[in-house]
């Protein structure tokens, strides 16, 4: 039974740290006192405790409270222990590295899978997804592998961005980018633009935010899909 | 005696494939008949033969003729046998990839470090770094390794972008980004913008083209080098 919030974004433009979010989160964490925070994403390479105090911060306002897994002694017995987790964005890369080198990746998908709730931003929701094969970020760590949690049957491309009309730039756009992905992977991708979010009760997938998303499926036209709807292919 | 050319893209705004180089080029491959180019980044996930016809087209026009490495049998003595070698650009991770699955990532850093002359453009520049960790390109294939050529003692940006002003994506900036490659490596990167490239002589390196390039040093603030100067830190 999952409950999962896979968040494109933790801050969407104008507003403060997850401030978009919180009155759904009040509901998603309903009755979760302490809210286990992976911090391994570091954005902007800043510390597990700068990281974890702003997601306590933020928290602090619909009182939960927020612990680090790094301030626990066991890294997979938080996991299990927990009444909810929440997996901050940052860099995928150092994040996947982490969740394998923490040997966490496996205790993870098995709470989530049996009903934790979750939510996940930007690097966080990349996890989500069957390979990190999507992220937007820089290479700067080599981790072990790139498969990820496989919560979801497909991946995520957080952060999703619509090529910029009139650009004189030549690097890639994202649509290009994903194009690429499907020549030497099947797995449908989906572009969650900023302030959408993914709702995932069991084994369905609703997308929410009052933006559409773009799915991209393999030799398809990719397609907008409507926020509300559950999302099938 | 190293003799190449690593360019931040192959095309800039509003001109052919290569055009803005083709003079620097004539005078860079003088005597070179034949130039053996390597198509394994596959921009937009094209064929090998058709990436190969795109870098023929535009060097018939300096009267060179162009044969790809997937045309020879074998790979490492195309390399050895060389006049000239060209890399393309498009995806870093499957460039990458074939280059090691290929087994020739060692034979090509002796013939460039022994004075073949060499071309690379965006993914083509990116591994004549010391490795690959600050491509901008989307990981699609996980490569057994993220370590490249190391011919010039510092890594490239590519496709390098200032800060949007005015912007209201969230997702990081190329400074940002880079800054949190300098938590977890210590090696110099230089962001080259479009329009820009180094000329290699030996263990020399200037910029060249019109524009500034930035230079990001671990610990220490960015800063611009003037085109036409020496590269040193």
């Amino acid at each position: 039974m999952k409950k999962m919030i896979i968040a494109s974004t933790s801050t969407v433009h104008g507003s403060s740290y997850l401030e978009y979010l919180l009155p759904t989160l009040k509901t998603h964490f309903n009755g979760v006192k302490q809210l286990l925070f992976i911090p391994y994403a570091r954005p902007s390479g800043i510390s597990y405790d700068d990281y974890t105090t702003t997601a306590k911060n933020a928290f602090s306002t619909i009182n939960i409270d927020v612990k680090g897994i790094h301030e626990f002694e066991n890294a997979k017995e938080a996991i299990q222990d927990s009444e909810g987790i929440f997996t901050g964005g940052g860099n995928t890369f150092e994040l996947v590295n982490q969740l394998y080198k923490n040997d966490v990746l496996s205790t993870l998908k098995q709470v989530l899978d049996n009903g934790t709730p979750y939510l996940g931003t930007s690097a966080g929701s990349n996890i989500c997804g069957l390979n990190m094969k999507n992220t937007n970020d820089m290479p700067i760590v080599y981790p072990p592998s790139f498969t990820t949690l496989g919560c979801i049957p497909f991946n995520i491309n957080a952060h999703y961005l619509d090529p910029i009309e009139g650009s004189t730039h030549m690097g890639e756009t994202r649509e290009t980018r994903i194009k690429e992905f499907h020549v030497f992977n099947e797995a449908a991708v989906l572009g969650l633009r900023e302030g959408s979010w993914l709702e995932v009760v069991d084994e369905a997938v609703f997308l929410r935010g009052k933006l559409t998303a773009r799915l991209f499926e393999q030799n398809k036209q990719p397609i907008e899909l409507k926020s509300g709807g559950l999302i099938e292919f």
